[in-house]
């Protein structure tokens, strides 16, 4: 299996090491054999995949040009014992339309698993509140979170129904801009939650916003409440419960590998975009290396990446004041993989102060028989996780939920210190939503320049359905100029 | 706009009329313009429109041949009086991953609207049992649906949830087959209901099957509450709320008109298939004037009439074993333009003895300012209605639901009648998923001779959605034939 550069590793044998292998690293990482382009898809993501896929195979000749090594952006998986971790996007569900049917398409359905497994150990929600431990059952944990989201959601005695009735519809009414222009700290002022409510919700919101509750606009929470059908048990199952077997980099696979069978994929990866230069007839996308021409760019660049990119003409004011903005997203991922076959069935929160990672959850067994844990921390002043900083404070972080946890390894990506991706998935700031021109501006295109990411989709905004959703919104787009059809 | 010679339009002044204008009608009906074809596509339903455009848009160049004088197969709307009548399959969800990830691509999210209108009117659930009638508040309705389907569903303590952990799934367990085994009919012996509760849920489920309640699978019942996320509201949110508000024949012309646009499909409507004939390098399919030979076929000829085609080498034992069995899905669907707006909130059931009709509730506003109802009937002996007959006992059908009814308009197709479909969306009898040789049956090839339809889907079989999944994953298969990748 190839290597990517990117991701850290730590054994106590063989300490913090940079580099992961992973399906997704293509190699050669160049391969030009077509004279000319006519399109060039910036990044690699599953926007970018989608584009390039569903382009090449309509006959359209297409440049994919990615600053990683690997393919995947936010999402991807290495293969560490024979057992997937994602560094990123994991879960899916079948009630996630876009990339559903992508998973249908090349027949994965077999391959998504279910990743909790309460048979087997402790059982138990572990509520970590200052000194002190309580003991729940994982029943109980679910009800606490429960009745806690349900006083956040029901904005309108109908839990966020008559708000939000259709989550992926463009048009936002007036109520719904009254709570986006709230943050989730704003919202928490407003009800009434029990000591406990409180304890569990907190960090639960600040690892899914992965943000300061103060930042993260309580809009989103809705949304994410209307996709996941009003219902906290379909919360879990549909954002935390399905993954695939064979991890999201086998996934990403399929995509690029469909686009280059076409032999209508040129790529190059390791090539970070410095310019896109837009003239009458084409575009220059420049590296720092080389240049290269096509009559349609289509640029798969995150939001809060994009301002760091020249564009000549530049970027318009709504795009570049949005992505100067930027989402609040920083939320730290860290697998553990624990010689404690009783921790499988364990979730634990550690509740105000925020400690650096706030919460966990069993997500698997590996090969050797150790559980696999996976773990989330927010943005906080002072517990912000940088892991490669110091790995002893991540395995100390993880010791938190549980002191016997014997670590025998850890696996992380640290997103917020990635130049490519400068945070997590996407939760927008209070009042980003409210202001209609962001998302409607993202979503345009410049002249030939076309913007395609899961950060402003329509549906599963921020997720990996998301990205593929506009992904495919853009490839059409594009197609119809290049093609007429 | 072109008309159908199918469907029936009743009104008090034209009496009863065959044909229907609509959108899904192609004019001219042939267009032959390739030497050759790679692909022969049967069927120009969502799943053979699907598998058209898909292989057209690879650049395979395909022939597309429909008995009927139009596209769309078991889902066709008419437009009347500016007000689309959805003949056949309706309403779909975001949470129906193909379907959905159409309307997205093809843009059509904002065309999405609520059917249901509770804001108007007498907001009432009127049951009607023997001679009595007993008025509910929709709310109250609710409430008896969801409880009597609770007690149905609730298998296993957990409400299916552990029986159909995922309904996209193809390997069954033991405990699904015990209850596919079970008809609807047996499963209500084994629950003790209220006898409004028993009144409310039987016609409803009569007409979900379509059938005699003996003769429905139990498990089919299981496998659409998992895909409704185990929860009634969700259910009728899913299955009966969410339509296009431009029709489902505008939605089909996408299809059709994204594969036309490519120069790569040729087509003949109104020319039914009499024979596929596979040779060693060639496939020969003949209609009653013209025989038409290619690489591959793609069929997608439902279950109910496969049965009916000769294939040579004949038709494996399991297909045709599994469709002269059938599924048992024979539904009437009635469609009333009345002049009473307070018609509009209405929701009523006929409990047994069943009538003509058992269900209707208020679907839309007409632009005349009437209220559009649709109205559904099971087939049990003595009440299979046959619309065409005698329209006086539609009429009088619909007006048992409510006396005053001034019908100003009817609306149908009769699927039981028409050869092309025998019947409506796919219900099996019991046995037949846990047989799991039939459904695997039918999804394999014959040597280049492929099978796609809803009626054997993996995820929302039956359904719209169903068609689109299907017919892609064909497509995908004959595609990699054809060109190689």
């Amino acid at each position: 299996m190839n290597t990517s550069a990117e991701g850290f590793q730590y054994t106590p044998e063989a300490g913090l090491q940079l580099g992961l292998p992973t399906l997704g690293a293509i190699q050669p990482q160049k391969s030009i054999t077509q004279q000319s382009h006519d399109v060039i898809v910036i990044g690699a993501g599953y926007a970018g995949l989608t584009a390039a896929r569903d382009l090449t195979t309509s006959g359209v000749k297409v440049l994919l040009i990615e600053a990683r090594d690997r393919i995947g952006g936010r999402t991807w998986s290495s293969n560490l014992g024979d057992y997937p971790f994602e560094l990123g996007g994991t879960w899916v569900h079948w009630n996630q339309p876009h990339v559903y049917r992508e998973i249908s398409r090349y027949n994965l359905q077999e391959d998504l698993e279910n990743s909790h497994d309460l048979s087997k150990g402790v059982n138990s929600f572990m509520l970590h509140t200052g000194g002190q431990t309580t003991k729940y059952s994982r029943a109980q944990e679910a009800e606490l979170s429960n009745s806690a989201l349900r006083k956040l959601v029901d904005v309108d005695g109908s839990f966020g129904r008559k708000t939000i009735p259709m989550p992926g519809a463009a048009n936002i009414d007036a109520q719904l801009s009254k709570y986006d222009n709230m943050s989730i700290a704003d919202r928490l002022q407003q009800v009434s939650l029990s000591e406990a409510e409180l304890a569990v919700i907190e960090g639960f919101l600040a690892i899914t916003c992965g943000a300061k509750l103060e930042d993260a606009s309580f809009g989103e929470l809705l949304r994410w409440w209307a996709l996941n059908n009003y219902d906290m048990q379909l919360f879990m199952e549909q954002c935390l419960t399905y993954k695939l077997r064979s991890g999201q980099s086998n996934f990403a696979r399929k995509f690029f590998d469909e686009a280059q069978g076409t032999g209508n994929l040129d790529y190059i990866f390791s090539a970070p975009i410095t310019s896109v230069q837009h003239s009458e007839d084409s575009i220059l996308v420049r590296t720092s290396t080389n240049e290269y021409q096509a009559k349609q760019v289509i640029c798969t660049i995150p939001l809060n990446v994009l301002k760091d990119v020249e564009f000549s003409p530049p970027l318009d004011a709504v795009k570049l004041r949005a992505s100067k903005q930027g989402h609040v997203n920083q939320v730290s991922k860290v697998h553990a993989e624990a010689a404690n076959p009783e921790l499988r069935s364990l979730s634990s929160t550690i509740a105000r102060p925020f400690d650096k990672l706030t919460y966990t959850f069993g997500d698997g067994t590996t090969p050797a028989g150790n559980t696999h844990l996976v773990a989330f921390g927010s943005s906080y002043e002072g517990v912000h996780l940088q892991g490669e900083e110091d790995i002893n404070d991540t395995v100390r972080a993880l010791q938190r939920f549980a002191p016997e946890m014997n670590v025998k390894r850890v696996v992380f990506h640290n997103w917020s210190r990635d130049p490519y991706a400068q945070g997590a998935w996407e939760w927008l700031r209070p009042g980003m939503i409210a202001d209609r021109a962001i998302l409607d501006g993202l979503r345009k295109r410049q002249g030939k320049v076309h913007f395609a990411n899961a950060d402003w989709s329509f549906l599963w905004r921020g997720f990996i359905d998301g990205a593929i959703e506009d992904g495919a919104r853009v490839a059409l787009d594009v197609r119809k100029e290049i093609l007429g059809w």
